[in-house]
């Protein structure tokens, strides 16, 4: 069912230092900062070759990491995507086997446009998964 | 300087519970358990089409994963390693720029048979990185 990891979502304090960390000390392409108003982050892009890690930043008063980045001041990896062909199917099944989605297990617009849910991490090894549709 | 994202790796707290998981719920290619004797972890690789995801499980009495499994009783992403062309090159440019490596700053031998090193969480948004030699 799970296809690609389409990212890794890290939480951070300070976006630019981390921009500028991900840029200058590690050397990697780095995108500008996004402002994603409907889900109260701002992004920044890391292009790796195979994959992308999102650094995130609370943007507004409900951001969904204002408590994760409470709990870990330094920051920390939030969640990991995984690449789905079909949403639906994908929620049927993991909802027929016991694990819960969150929410009311309708899938939404992610931050790439395309239909997300997310898993509760108790139900998979301690880690938020989000599943996007391909 | 960092290339390919080489895998992410979750510590857990059941092993085979989580390869049945990432087998039979998420429906992912999972191979059998790996004791690495002399990194302290047992490990279920899960083959992703673009990366690789990791499931440790402490081995013998001085595992690096154990004290990280006592605070996080469910399991959690442990750490990202991200490849390198030349360690030493990674090494001293990190150092040069005042980032922490880990232990005596000489590559190991990791979990793949490549000399590897880890980066302080601190100065990584929170993130303990490992460094693999491609």
């Amino acid at each position: 069912m799970i296809g690609r990891l389409n990212h890794v979502a890290i939480a951070v304090p300070d976006l630019e230092r981390a921009a500028e960390l991900y840029r200058g000390t590690l050397g990697a392409r780095v995108s500008a900062p996004v402002d994603q108003p409907e889900h109260g982050v701002t992004v920044v892009f890391v292009e790796l070759p195979n994959t992308k890690i999102e650094l995130l930043h609370p943007l507004g008063d409900k951001s969904p990491i204002a408590g994760f980045l409470e709990r870990n001041t330094s920051g920390g990896i939030h969640h990991i995507c995984y690449e789905v062909d079909d949403i639906y199917a994908a929620r049927d099944k993991l909802r027929s086997e016991g694990a819960r989605v969150l929410g009311d297990g309708e899938p939404k617009i992610g931050a790439h446009g395309k239909p997300v849910l997310f898993l509760h991490p108790k139900d998979f090894c301690g880690t938020l998964i989000e599943l996007e549709q391909a």
